[in-house]
C-alpha cells in the first residue's frame, strides 16, 4: 500500500546542532559554536516565510543559509574568512546513530528519499557525506516552494508518480506531519529529544495518532514492516 | 575541476532492447519479441520531437512509452492483457556488464546522476531494479523538456549548483554529447556496439574528440582519474 516513504532531513535524519557547531568551531575559535549553530538555525523558517507566503520568489536554501550566516556572523560581532567554505557546514551533517540501518532496512521494502527544505544539491552533497543511501531527491527544488506548503509534498509524490495515500512521510516535528497528513499523505513520526540540545521543549512526543509512531529508524523499519506485511 | 558526471541511460547505462524483449516475450508469446522492442523504442524519438518542439506540453516518457507500446500494439495486430503492466519494462532494464563497477569507481571521484529522458519515477525504480548508485536523479523532469535540447543539460547542472563546465555528459551517442558539448559540458564517451543489436551501424566510434573516449565503465573511471588528477 506504501510504497514510498519520503523523509525530513534536518533534524530527523542527522543531527545540525552538533555538527555546524563542530564546523563553526573551526573557523571561529573565540566564539560560542553551538550558541551560534542555534542562532544560524533560528533564522531558518523567518527567511522560508517570506517565500512561503510570496513575498519573495524561491531561493534555494543555499543561499537562505548564507544570507542568514551573514546576519547571525553580524550579531556575534565576528568576521567569517570565508563565507562559503563555512556554509557548506549545512553539507556536513552526521546522522544519528540508528539512521543508517534503518535506512537499508526500509530501502528493501519501498522507495525511499528526502523531502527536505534543502535543495537537490544540498541534500545530494550531504547524503555523499553522511551514507544517506536515498533512490533519489525530492522535496523544495521540485516544488519551489518550502515545507509546510501543501506543494511541496504533492510535488514529491507526482515526481514518483504515486498518490499521496500511496507515500509515508517520516519526521520528528509534528507540524510537518500534520502538514504532510492535510496533504494525505500517510505520516510516521521518530522523536528526536536532543536535535536542540538539552532542555528541547517541542516535539518530544508524537502530538497526534501519526500512522506510525517510532522510537528510531531502526524501529520504524520493523513498524513499517508490519504495518505493510512486509 | 569536473565535479560531477551525468550520464545518458537507455542504451548507455542499460541494454533496453534484450531487456524488453524479455519482458515482451513474457506477456505476448507469438511475437517477435526483439522486433517489437526495436518498433517500441523507434516511437521513442518522434514522440518527443512534438514536445521539443512546443507542439505538446511537457508529458513524462512513461506516459509517451504508453502511448507508443498501444501504437506497436496495433502494428502488430496483437491485444496486451495489462498495458501498464507491460510498459514498466522500462523499469526493468538490465546494466552493461561494465556499469555497476565503474559507476562506483566513479562516485568515489565525484557526483553521479542520470541526465536521461526517463522521468524521476522511472529513472528512481530503474535505479532500483539495476542496482544504479546515483547520488540523485536529474534529467528531463527538472526541465520538462526533451534532450537533446540545452535546457535538459542546464537544469540538471543548475540543480547541482555547478557550472556546466564542472560538469561531464556521458552517453554512447555523438547526437548527446554534441548537444551537452554546445551547452558548455565536458563529455565522456563509451560505445555500445550491441545497443540496437547485431548490424548496428550509428554511434559505432567517437565522431567528435570528445574529453574522454574509453572502451567500457571501468575504463571511463580510470580515465577520469587520470583527467582529474585523482
Amino acid at each position: 500500500m506504501i510504497k514510498a516513504l519520503i523523509f525530513d532531513v534536518f533534524g530527523t535524519c542527522v543531527d545540525w546542532r552538533s555538527s555546524v557547531a563542530r564546523e563553526v568551531a573551526a573557523v571561529l575559535p573565540g566564539v560560542d559554536a553551538l550558541a551560534f549553530a542555534t542562532a544560524w538555525r533560528a533564522e531558518y523558517d523567518p527567511a522560508m516565510a517570506r517565500i512561503r507566503d510570496g513575498a519573495r520568489g524561491y531561493v534555494p536554501l543555499d543561499d537562505l543559509h548564507l544570507e542568514n550566516l551573514d546576519t547571525v556572523a553580524r550579531a556575534f560581532g565576528v568576521r567569517v574568512p570565508d563565507r562559503w567554505a563555512l556554509n557548506a557546514a549545512w553539507e556536513r551533517l552526521d546522522p544519528w546513530p540508528d539512521v543508517l540501518e534503518g535506512l537499508v532496512a526500509l530501502q528493501a521494502q519501498a522507495i525511499i528519499a528526502p523531502c527536505s527544505n534543502g535543495s537537490i544539491a544540498l541534500m545530494t552533497r550531504l547524503a555523499r557525506y553522511a551514507g544517506l543511501p536515498w533512490d533519489c531527491i525530492l522535496g523544495a527544488d521540485l516544488a519551489r516552494d518550502y515545507k509546510p506548503r501543501p506543494e511541496v509534498y504533492l510535488a514529491s509524490c507526482a515526481a514518483l508518480r504515486l498518490a499521496p495515500a500511496e507515500v509515508m512521510m517520516v519526521a520528528a516535528h509534528n507540524d510537518d506531519l500534520a502538514a504532510a497528513r492535510a496533504a494525505g499523505l500517510a505520516t510516521g513520526f521518530v522523536p528526536r529529544p536532543e536535535e536542540h540540545g538539552p532542555g528541547q521543549e517541542r516535539d518530544l512526543r508524537a502530538e497526534s495518532d501519526w500512522d506510525i509512531v517510532a522510537a528510531d529508524f531502526r524501529d520504524l523499519a520493523r513498524r513499517f514492516a508490519a504495518l505493510c506485511g512486509g
